[in-house]
């Protein structure tokens, strides 16, 4: 009798308040994911090779150490070691206009480069160019499609004049290469990112002017031909030793079975990586910290992965993936965010659309944080991506998009354009979605 | 057979780009709603009774002629007339605290007022403070629920403080009150808004604090006794004479059914009240201004009104309620956008959940922009409220809410916390609901 009542008690106490709602109401209460951005930000930022990186990768595993996640680890990679420098200049005639180096650039001749400019809208159109780009700085001036409401596609749509512009007009006998900051707001902010050179190709600098910038440059060429020097300072050094950093809680009844949220450590060096991708970082902290605190262990364990170098070569990914590879264990699932701390909305998945709607008996627990789908067709991102022919089914947050590419990658991605409580909220609908995942 | 041919044609470009595509492009590519955000936020704060008001109904009048509305007139309405003042400072022995007054709250004697502190968590405990309550400073302190992810709900359960809480407090013979800022954000930044007195009761005056500054209070309250002191030289002046403003695209086949779209045109006067409501005024104007410019002349006349005084007294909404009354007009419908410039979410109605599924077709055209329902069971807002019971269905625009109480009412409402983008999506989610509403 005794017991049948603590069962009706235990029962009516679970009806009160579920799994998923306690964790709602802690993390909305706490908004603990804030308070370890901020932590996070603080050490600068955490560009591949840096001293903020290394001081990041410390940060993740005492943080780790101290919510008491078990096995808490470092795992080695090698990782690219660029430097921006000082200096990095744009004349058009005696007006500046404000660029960047983009990451894994080379840097010009300390007096810089001048050079005629020539204006295209794709790598496809500079291709095209043939002998006409001799001589010349190429400028990339394609905008990100502002129609698309999914940003992401609009950037994708435009990035690869970042990622392959240099490497073809290299070919092509131009001096270097200018390209319009992957971003829609129109200011005078310019926003780096990555871009290759090809495999024993010739290298030339590359840079991105801030859309304002951008603009003018363009309509003085609609005017006629124009010069501009460029100067830049940047340098690749050889590579250095870094770390992914892993922590979890081991399942209680099935510990070889995994499920993986993680973000990536690293950022680039003009703002400190609050959004991209500090956010996902502390998020899956923040998430496991919730599944510890509401759920206890879960059947499966829960790991949190804080990868390294994703900016660059993808270093932490590729040693993670080794490492999968190669153990006795089984990820049955990986959640990654790297899409911003912004209000979620989704979560995207490598199922199939059919396959995903298995899915929605979890959605009554999302939908108060405004996540309304699960949806197939895509899922996870760049770190998790190894894990999908190992057997994971892949998931990435989905956040709202608008506000993204207004920092990325650029000085703008600070503390200060986090909200707090959008930041949990994705937080939160990470941890409820392991949870599910891990056999709740 | 030409004839034939041209409806080919037309079909054909009907066909690749539908009307509500049209507009979705044009209000991207142009980002009209955020320009004309940016001109009203220059006229200064928008307090009903200012100056500023007064060139925001000059502007909305012009502006509505130079993008040719039609009909553009002012319609008057009669409004307080409460000033703020220089001065506005709490001492807690030596300490400042960060307040301002509520509007419509009288002021102190210049020498400020000093009382004893009780504190209490809504109007419901302050009212059974009986005789502890004379003499003293009420103290409102309920916070916002934070586990409430519709902060709109969080805010309802708490604001009633700040309306009633000196009604209440000077019944029982307080000499002034404090409440607790509306708002989830910890900082130092107090948030304003409207209070009442009771018609023909006593008036004490009535300040909010920062989240900070309320914290700081009540743990020092939890130690012993507190003595603070009160100074603010806000005053009531006499009601003013103000307009809503009203233009519209006159309907090619029943011009006297209307579609209305509206925000308001006051503001605060601590920020400049660009998401309260300047967005939703901007919005309006940009959703006929699309409309007007791919649709042409739709069937039911789209009407903007712009109202005065929504924050006090709500004057220009009874002004316009009074007209439709006695208008041989028939109000179809009415949209308010008064959330805030924030990335659209949905549609709110007046209708109940199940008529409200009739709307569900419009869905494809508004998903795209992030708006993924059109629901029943409340809409519209205080503006629009009154043309319920006349026969109109009405619609608020309910965009994510998480941001919207770190500017509510408070300095931090300016043009630099609105996103031109997600500001946009909500002026074409109104254009396209306005645009089906009319007869398409």
């Amino acid at each position: 009798m005794r017991s049948l009542l603590l069962l009706l008690a235990l029962a009516s106490s679970v009806q009160a308040q579920s799994p998923a709602t306690a964790m709602r109401d802690q993390g909305l209460r706490e908004l603990r994911a804030f308070d370890l951005l901020r932590d996070l930000t603080r050490l600068g930022h955490r560009l591949s090779g840096s001293a903020g990186a290394e001081r990041a990768v410390e940060w993740g595993a005492q943080t780790m150490r101290e919510l008491g996640f078990e096995n808490v680890r470092l795992q080695p990679c090698r990782v690219p070691h660029w430097v921006r420098g000082e200096v990095a200049t744009l004349t058009l005639g005696d007006d500046p206009l404000s660029i960047c180096a983009l990451g894994g650039s080379i840097g010009t001749p300390p007096e810089g480069l001048e050079a005629e400019v020539v204006e295209v809208k794709s790598v496809d159109e500079a291709a095209k160019l043939g002998s006409k780009a001799k001589g010349k700085i190429v400028f990339f001036n394609g905008p990100m499609d502002p129609t698309l409401t999914n940003t992401f596609a609009a950037y994708g749509g435009a990035v690869g004049q970042r990622v392959n512009g240099a490497a073809t007009a290299a070919k092509l006998g131009a001096v270097g290469v200018l390209v319009r900051s992957m971003t829609l707001r129109a200011d005078d902010v310019p926003h780096t990112g990555t871009m290759r050179y090809e495999e024993g190709g010739r290298k030339i600098p590359a840079a991105a002017l801030s859309l304002n910038a951008a603009d003018k440059l363009s309509a003085t060429l609609r005017r006629g031909p124009a010069r501009v020097r460029l100067t830049l300072d940047c340098e690749n050094l050889p590579p250095v030793p870094s770390s992914n950093v892993i922590g979890e809680i081991t399942g209680s009844d099935l510990p070889d079975e995994i499920v993986l949220m993680g973000g990536h450590l690293d950022s680039w060096d003009l703002g400190v990586g609050a959004h991209d991708d500090g956010a996902g970082c502390v998020q899956s902290i923040e998430a496991l910290r919730l599944i510890r605190s509401v759920i206890g262990r879960p059947k499966r364990t829960v790991r949190v992965v804080l990868f390294m170098d994703e900016e660059q070569t993808g270093a932490g990914a590729d040693a993670y993936a080794f490492y999968a590879k190669i153990s006795p264990e089984k990820h049955v699932a990986a959640i990654e965010s790297d899409a911003g701390g912004f209000t979620p909305r989704a979560f995207g998945t490598s199922e199939t659309v059919e396959r995903a709607r298995r899915y929605e008996a979890w959605l009554p627990d999302l939908r108060p944080l405004g996540i309304t789908e699960i949806n197939g067709g895509g899922g996870g991102g760049a770190d998790v991506a190894p894990l999908g022919p190992l057997g994971a089914v892949l998931f990435g947050l989905r956040p709202d998009s608008q506000r993204y590419f207004d920092v990325h990658h650029s000085r703008n991605d600070t503390l200060d354009w986090v909200n707090a409580r959008e930041l949990e909220m994705g937080a939160i609908g990470m941890a409820i979605l392991a949870w599910r995942l891990a056999g709740e």
